[in-house]
């Protein structure tokens, strides 16, 4: 899936394969088969036929799950946006590496193979107050990344970033997406003082306003508010769909990274799900004008996959219903009597 | 633990060990050493410290797991307030024990052992518009079968049940608890069509007139408006806290035979989460007037200790973290600037 100029990207994302509706016919009959009260395991069942569908698999399955972690270094951190210094963008990278990070565990835990990405640490991107993020040549060397990086033959993909500053990004292009003013979008990061978020919302607003009549479409808004481990997440998104891979995104800030693919392309996060709502305030926010019903809600605002980790463990009990109850006719159990 | 009178039962009851500040004054500090923004980790962190003041140790672990599951029939269905005759018990039991069921699958892939209890199958309850549901005796047997299941070396316990009517029993006893009117408390249980709610609500409000005034303490009040399997979720909630057993109260029904308890004992679920807030309606009032903040919100209303063993796995993925993330000193990584 080559990404080599913005008509490469747009051609790419405006024609992407839908879901099969024999498949969820399927898996829906199959559910209300199942011995239990129709509809009554909820969003698991939900789950079972969304899998089925994007799978195209009668009985879909997560034998193989990638999880995607890419990181990125942000010039907007010169703005005195973040809570920590962005030397710990690769110190943490290091610490994916070495096995010490919540997703290591997480992806242990739930199976998934993890895989981190550093996207060109030692470059952070242009301080999208004064210039665009990233050259073009830049943001296609990032989208390509992004989509190099994913397993054609997963059965699903879990994608989340690293990178100190990068709240102020996914809030930049939460703004110019949907409006509603800086203050709906931004949070404390990883965790910003009080006094600091003024500033913060006022360097948001700075940089939607210099670029806002330059976005186009979803090309020019990721190079000019976004950042590299947001590019791969998009091409990422875009790499899976042409896969049919049903995706995990994490939390606000691969949620945005993502919703940037519909400025151009509406339909475009169709095969996504939300694993978690974030504490990150604009989360809730972007899910809603995403039309998204986040998996899990935990309070988390970690990053890193984290919640698509979790999240994955759901996936895995929708399908583990699915795939092995009884039917009623096979247990012999009476069905409802009104 | 013996409960072989009314007064053994309060006995045990208003004897409660409580958790141990020590091992949650370090599990607290041990988050806070961790690779991760402070409290970014959000109701793992939390889930975490809950399970080393309980368990009394530094490092809890869930490598016992006991899922029980009870069943019990009750007297009340012949008011017609259930959308499923009342065989179903025995057949779902049946259903369970050949593998068949969603708690089978869900306890598979989240690593517990299910145990299925049927009591008294073929003899229903009393129905409690007219009578107690049941005998001292009775309910003796039904809190000790509860507590008797409860294997003492156990590292959390998930609580279940199975029993036609049995919504209508756990909004009486919630509607006794709480006050606030029937329809409060009262729902669709196994998907009861709309004309028979108010039918279903009459029944409640009946039931709750008839034995309000002879309900001085959480024996009585599980003697007149609980059931069997209602009474052993108690007894073995009792049990769990007297070895210092975590437990994940499963839905509605779970919870409102745990909180029975709260009528003669007001901590006496501290040790207890619970798993999942269920669609029945009044879930959310249960766990509003028990303080309590479900971990999972999925749309389920299954029973079986379902939920219970989903949010099992949440569980594994805060100790996981926990016990397996790096500090910031060991991964050389900077915090915060601020």
């Amino acid at each position: 899936m080559p990404f080599n100029s913005r008509e490469d990207f747009l051609s790419v994302l405006t024609n992407l394969p839908t879901t099969d509706k024999s498949y969820t016919d399927f898996a829906r009959h199959r559910q209300d088969s199942l011995t239990k009260p129709q509809g009554s395991l909820g969003k698991l069942e939900e789950l079972s036929i969304f899998m089925a569908g994007w799978q195209t698999r009668e009985f879909p399955r997560l034998e193989k799950v990638s999880c995607l972690v890419f990181a990125g270094n942000h010039g907007v951190v010169s703005q005195g946006i973040s809570a920590y210094p962005p030397e710990v963008t690769a110190q943490m990278v290091q610490n994916f590496k070495n096995g010490g990070a919540a997703i290591n565990q997480l992806c242990t835990l739930s199976g998934a193979e993890l895989k981190v990405i550093p996207l060109d640490l030692d470059r952070p991107t242009g301080d999208f107050t004064e210039e665009p993020a990233m050259s073009e040549e830049e943001l296609c060397k990032a989208l390509q990344a992004g989509a190099d990086a994913v397993p054609t033959e997963a059965d699903c993909l879990l994608l989340g970033e690293m990178g100190i500053g990068n709240t102020t990004s996914a809030a930049a292009l939460s703004l110019a997406l949907f409006g509603g003013g800086g203050q709906q979008w931004v949070g404390r990061g990883t965790g910003l003082e009080d006094e600091k978020l003024a500033h913060k919302t006022a360097v948001v607003e700075k940089a939607v306003k210099l670029h806002q009549s330059g976005i186009a479409d979803s090309f020019e808004l990721l190079r000019r508010l976004g950042g590299r481990e947001l590019a791969a997440i998009a091409g990422a998104v875009i790499a899976a769909r042409h896969n049919r891979i049903p995706v995990l995104l994490d939390g606000f800030i691969s949620t945005a990274a993502a919703a940037s693919l519909i400025r151009s392309a509406p339909d475009s996060l169709d095969h996504c799900q939300v694993s978690h709502l974030s504490v990150e305030p604009g989360h809730r926010h972007l899910v809603e004008a995403l039309g998204k019903s986040p998996i899990l809600q935990l309070d988390m605002r970690l990053g890193e996959a984290s919640g698509a980790a979790v999240a994955l463990m759901i996936l895995r009990a929708a399908l583990a219903t699915y795939s092995g109850m009884a039917s009623f006719e096979e247990a012999h159990v009476s069905r409802s009597v009104q």
